[in-house]
């Protein structure tokens, strides 16, 4: 039997459990060139709320009566494949269900991870995962902070801003975070080494940004959007960079999701660039990146955080936690150990 | 006697011969090292407009009871400074007056002019002026089309966008322009070799743009904001550059100045880039540029126009002329031949 979420209707806001359909499949048969994998972990991001949306994306919209896309990793347990044996890792859009079979010409494919995984699986998804990737490439080649300047995180105790801001310190800038709660901001600054992190709930926020940044922000990295990512514009310096990574508060938006944007004048006589950006771009670089890394994180200059949910009974309330409550850094669900 | 226009208040919206004061001043006296200078032609610029206003921008804004400022042409009459000496040609911040001393210290100063121009005056303030050299970097180093591809360029029968587009055809792109009569228009296609033109007055000149643009547009040269922004905006492609040049339909708002935009997301799903610039980065390479331009020009592959307005007096007036009614090419005032 292979329990399964599929998209039953597109949300309005924030989804809820009849957002999606639950069913119990028959066990799924690889065919040729195929392999069959249990799925153990899976990772949740943003950009799912984007795949179940009508939104135009880099991917096409999940489509109704499908399974619940998300990233993850399995355990090969029937193959087909010589390339991917029984007992293999593997990492790809497993979806929201107890089983996949890594069809040919699925998007991004299914690859094999090392047998012996330098760290355990669930970091595997985070920091050394698309997430940290994605941090690495949008504050190293976007971002570009030099020593000394000053760079906002937005977004900051998520999985890619954690790991953003924790390399722009390594870069040598000074680093603000932007989180919402006081928990998560104490998390920053004591565990990740943020010199600020400001609490964007608080009733003073902007006023807290304004004394953090006395000579200004040279670096966005900017998942937030919305009314934070203007007050963070409104502080940029001459030649400012804003890594436009995304827009989650706008994610859920039933109206208008997408950004407003009210500085472009400024955009003008500071010379700004302001470039979205996408980690599939980066594509033949991974390699590099989960080295670098990985080197990080062994020393100890790269901390990282998952927030592990149990039961995949609890995938459509998880996708909600990405946008309201608490976690800390990857919010990941285990579907079993 | 030095007739002169100061600025009287900052104007709301359109400018108004109330926000100008005239006067009849005595002849300035150069002091040591200053060289006195008949004014011959005053160049108009959308930034004048901004320059009045009270927002922030690269050079301080007018003070109220200064001579406005206007870049221009004047002759050498008397001179303390042996490299500006009498009879020789300078170009500068003269100012709207008949006369003005070549002050040390002034923003981005005077500097004096070849003896033998290759080009009449108004040809200097205009193709080979600063805007010639805007539409040349923001062309080639910010849109930078490739061979075949749709280049947008609004407000482009003005200064800036008349030689923007036409680089962009020299560069192998199919170049659209947009302007705002149907005189401008034909000017466009039948003189400076454009393949299309819109009249974005036109009630289905939104129509129009899609169907001029099949393939969507590459690069946006971006000289207006408000809503033709937005509409080309939405045809932008994968990678598409903007190149932010101005946003001239805001400058005489008198509510919300800025241009709003609301395709964010856009701009992460195609990793667009939007940069401003100014063209006082590239100073050091001004040379370049003016060798390039004016070989265009000699080779009749660059065309210019210029519309002269006769008379100090006229100088109020001809500011708005910028932002309504009839002009083409480069607008100018000729204080005296």
């Amino acid at each position: 039997m292979n329990r399964q979420y599929l998209l039953r209707r597109r949300p309005q806001g924030l989804v809820t459990r009849d957002d999606f359909e639950y069913r119990e499949a028959p066990m799924p048969e690889p065919g040729p060139g195929e392999a069959l994998v249990e799925n153990l972990l899976l990772s949740f991001d943003p950009s799912q709320r984007i795949w179940i949306s009508e939104l135009p994306g880099y991917m096409p919209p999940v489509g109704l009566g499908e399974v619940m896309r998300s990233d993850g990793i399995g355990r090969v347990i029937a193959s087909n494949d010589p390339k991917l044996p029984v007992g293999s890792l593997v990492q790809g859009l497993v979806g929201w269900q107890d089983y996949c079979v890594t069809k040919k010409g699925t998007p991004f494919g299914f690859f094999r991870m090392p047998d012996h995984l330098p760290f355990p699986p669930e970091v595997m998804l985070s920091a050394l995962g698309m997430t940290g990737i994605t941090a690495y490439f949008g504050m190293r080649e976007i971002g570009a902070p030099k020593p000394g300047e000053t760079v906002v995180v937005s977004a900051a105790s998520g999985a890619v801003g954690s790991v953003a801001g924790q390399i722009a310190k390594i870069e040598g800038a000074r680093v603000i975070g932007l989180a919402g709660s006081d928990d998560k901001c104490a998390w920053l600054t004591n565990e990740l080494g943020f010199d600020v992190a400001i609490n964007y709930r608080a009733d003073d926020w902007k006023k807290q940004l304004r004394a953090a940044c006395p000579k200004g922000i040279d670096v966005d990295f900017e998942n937030a959007g919305g009314p934070i990512m203007h007050t963070v514009f409104s502080l940029l310096n001459l030649h400012a960079r804003v890594a436009l990574c995304g827009l989650i508060s706008s994610y859920n938006s039933t109206g208008d999701r997408s950004g407003s944007m009210a500085e472009l004048s400024a955009f003008i006589v500071k010379r700004i660039r302001l470039e979205g950006f996408l980690v599939l771009d980066y594509a033949k670089r991974f390699g590099e990146a989960a080295q670098q890394l990985g080197a990080w994180v062994a020393a100890g200059k790269l901390k990282h955080k998952e927030t592990i949910v149990d039961g995949l009974e609890q995938a459509p309330d998880t996708l909600n936690r990405l946008f309201e409550g608490e976690k800390l850094g990857k919010l990941l669900l285990r579907v079993r150990s």
